[in-house]
């Protein structure tokens, strides 16, 4: 008879799909799969969740019993208490799916994360922070998302704002309103819409036509100018990068992390603007911390997962 | 024979004055002396600050033996691994006192914290911020200092830089130097200095004479203007809070804190900016944390004592 292996289920819920790994305590990811995102409002919706999971178990030749901990990463806010208090463009009742996980692995700790700082813990459990006992990860994307890591683990903030870096208000002078709302926030200028959207304003500016874009969220064709020498696109990188430089320094002033990773989608394009980041960054940096690495990050769209399940881990072993 | 009691030792390390707090672990104070800074670089430095102690005990009819910790707010940066690497304006052995410091009570944990994180910690302990397990601390003096505590601890930063709020890069148009070289930075609106400057420039573009003013950081006269409703006097509060009513909201998309708490000098006429503050707050905010209390700090200048005896404790039980 062997020793029970003990397993931990990391679920990243996004928008279209729960994607769902199943990993060992070590880190290593044992199983993968995914289900389309049900309403998860009622118990059609946690057996979707839960088949998904079986499924894996299934593939794994695991049992519900083997697991010990299900780390759930959700975009919304997840305060310090656990208790979701809104939502963003899911339906999740978390305490309902709470329970039919509790009923699935009777074993198991139950823990929600916000997505951006599942996705940091990730990349410090496998990733490109192993080892490090604090980070940043700047996710960029549609939107600039954050997960700040202090002593190995999530700020999640009293009301679950914790690595909000995306609204940041950096320009009090801001017209334009942000997707929330606010104005002047980070990703209206450093996030793959706000990359096109300075490359347009750039245009404009200057009277040029602008390339072909695939989409209004789409920065690559705009990275891809930039490869090209487009003096406009490298003005509107040259923006994202001013920003997005000026928004790490204040960070470094608040947490002081070992370093500041990137992720998301237009970490794909780092190569074009990471250069310039680093430089900006320094020039606002105080001394002491002008030298904090900004890397990317290498776990890729596996980050929610990884650190879903890490969250897990820690809270089965508190 | 009674029970030995278990005592720990806060010194607030400053410019002129050591000053020493002797505290049972419950938070209760029950002795306090001072003794003037030595350069704290030889034996002879090493001993005075070990005689204060050593009187300090006496009065309370304490033994060295009692004492399970020592903690040491100084004024510069503290890395999260206790590694001194840069001095302000004292003169300080770190590795030379400490080791004077475990001779002189061999039972203690010894460490040193930076004097704002300090007193953040202080008020955690006993303060206003008790009960809460997360702050952030804004000290208003003749700079803008900062501490920020997560999870019941002090977020030192990989660099030490942990709430080195004064120095957030506000405006990068900003032409004049902060005292550390940097541009634009917090503490050129907000500190007591700050609300001199902002005081200043506001008469000379206004053509007005300024009031008599006691020195170039002394905003108390400036304090007292707005109580009377000079309205130049009024513009350069308002100025002060909109810097920091946007500082704290970027702060809050960092670490979103229970609560912020203000000290320093200049948190004595909070009576005159604190509601304005509280508004710049809430507009600059997002929606989940806009309604994070601002509050005054309640253990003055005693803040540091008792941050540093707790910083110890927690070392000691660690």
């Amino acid at each position: 008879m062997t020793e029970p292996r003990k397993l931990y289920v990391g679920l990243d819920v996004g928008g279209t799909s729960v994607k769902v790994g199943l990993f060992l305590q070590d880190g290593t990811l044992v199983g993968k799969g995914s289900v389309p995102t049900p309403p998860i409002v009622d118990e059609a919706g946690y057996s979707a969740v839960t088949n998904g999971i079986g499924q894996v178990l299934a593939e794994a030749d695991a049992t519900t019993a083997e697991v010990l901990g299900i780390g759930l990463a959700i975009p919304c806010p997840v305060p310090a208490d656990g208790i979701i208090r809104m939502q963003a463009n899911i339906q999740i009742d978390a305490p309902g799916l709470e329970a039919a996980l509790h009923a699935f692995c009777p074993q198991a700790a139950v823990k929600f994360v916000n997505d951006a700082n599942a996705a940091a813990m990730g990349e410090l459990w496998t990733g490109a922070a192993k080892g490090r006992t604090s980070l940043v990860f700047v996710t960029i994307g549609t939107g600039v998302g954050g997960g700040v890591v202090i002593d190995g683990k999530v700020v999640a903030g009293a009301f679950g704002a914790g690595g909000e870096i995306g609204h940041l208000r950096m320009n009090p002078n801001e017209e334009r309103a942000c997707g929330c709302g606010g104005k002047g926030h980070l990703e209206q200028y450093a996030s793959a819409t706000g990359v096109v959207s300075n490359y347009l304003a750039e245009c404009e500016a200057r009277g040029v036509e602008p390339i072909e874009l695939t989409g209004p969220s789409d920065s690559k064709d705009v990275f891809q100018a930039c490869r090209e020498g487009d003096e406009v696109a490298l003005a509107a990188m040259r923006t994202m990068a001013d920003y997005l430089g000026r928004a790490l320094s204040l960070v470094a002033n608040v947490v002081d992390p070992e370093l500041f990773l990137l992720g998301g989608g237009a970490s794909a394009s780092a190569d074009v603007y990471l250069e310039t980041l680093v430089e900006r960054y320094r020039a606002c940096a105080i001394n002491v911390n002008a030298d904090t690495p900004i890397e990317v990050a290498s776990l890729g769209n596996d980050a929610g997962i990884y650190g879903a399940a890490y969250v897990a881990l820690q809270a089965a072993e508190a």
